[in-house]
């Protein structure tokens, strides 16, 4: 309760941080730890946001124009940056950008926000839109590496991209948030399925 | 209300079904209901099962010796049989397996059961234990067809056989229950990550 205490009164806090940033990051915090405890996207409102948050609905309002967008930057924020790549070898590339998949994140809320969430914003069309804005250009620094390596020949010219794509991140997401195989160790993992990948399974 | 008075007497029921069964069958219900709606694993009790079911903390405990074991069964119950193959081309066998990963089930409560779920089960030993009970013979079915495919010459000497398991399965689950690349039809996309897999991203 000391916590929600300071979080509804952020004016309160030590001054570092701007009044706006401050209610903001509660506001964010409150609707992360609302989805991690289990509700449902349904029961989530500005009201019961504001309420969590210790703020009042006018201060989201000015914020956001719509609880979806809340959800959706409140997801974002536990993504980390769209990542950078060194651009020499594609194989290289890949695994750089594999290991950043479904990374055990700092706080273990994270992979359950996730893991439940998106199930979710699948079957909202508005949702599942805006989360792709999120996610596409994340999706796109790889995309751009697998163009480069059909231009260079790394890759095959016929490559199925978008279905590559997938076959790259999915094993990372299924096996980190759900260690869905516990055969499989998870160091070096992003580079054992690039060169599975890669390599193809049928002989050469 | 009527259906939950129903539920809580099922000898008023059609007697079609032994009483047994029936009290199971709402036992299991009121376990995916309640994981449907959000609900923590952690709140998840023999009481708060029982309250829900309709039926007495005795009934559950005649068939099961805790709650996680009531927990896995009822998850297990989500799953199709485990599957059986053609055995003549290991792609096919592949493709028929993979088809069956992740399908749109016949209630959409189950996809979120799922995906909620599986993060839980993974940060609790016991359960993820029982769980691997559920899902490894249908993953040993799979395991099977690469290994023929090795004996046969269909598939590489050296293949990293788990993480090819992971590599078909995960792209599946990803795509069916979160929508993760909306750029992808999801008609044939079994046949495409088989194809992806096999024939490898760089050149022959």
């Amino acid at each position: 309760m000391d916590d929600m205490t300071s979080t509804a009164d952020p004016d309160k806090r030590a001054p570092g941080r701007p009044r706006s940033a401050r209610s903001e990051q509660a506001i964010i915090d409150a609707v992360l730890g609302m989805i991690a405890d289990g509700e449902a996207l349904e029961t989530l409102s500005i009201e019961s946001i504001a309420a969590r948050a210790g703020v009042g609905k006018a201060t989201i309002y000015r914020r956001w124009a719509s609880r979806d967008q809340v959800v959706v930057d409140a997801v974002a924020s536990l993504k980390l940056p769209v990542p950078e790549v060194a651009g020499e070898s594609v194989r290289d590339d890949l695994v750089t950008l594999m290991s950043r998949i479904g990374q055990p994140s700092d706080q273990p809320r994270n992979g359950r926000v996730m893991s439940c969430l998106l199930p979710q914003v699948a079957r909202n069309p508005d949702l599942h839109h805006w989360y792709q804005q999120v996610i596409e250009p994340r999706r796109e620094v790889t995309r751009r590496v697998l163009r480069r390596g059909i231009e260079t020949g790394e890759l095959r010219p016929d490559l199925d991209v978008e279905v590559v794509l997938l076959v790259l991140a999915a094993p990372m997401i299924v096996q980190r948030t759900m260690r869905w195989n516990p055969a499989i160790d998870e160091v070096g993992l992003a580079e054992r399925v690039v060169d599975a990948v890669l390599t193809g399974a049928a002989p050469g």
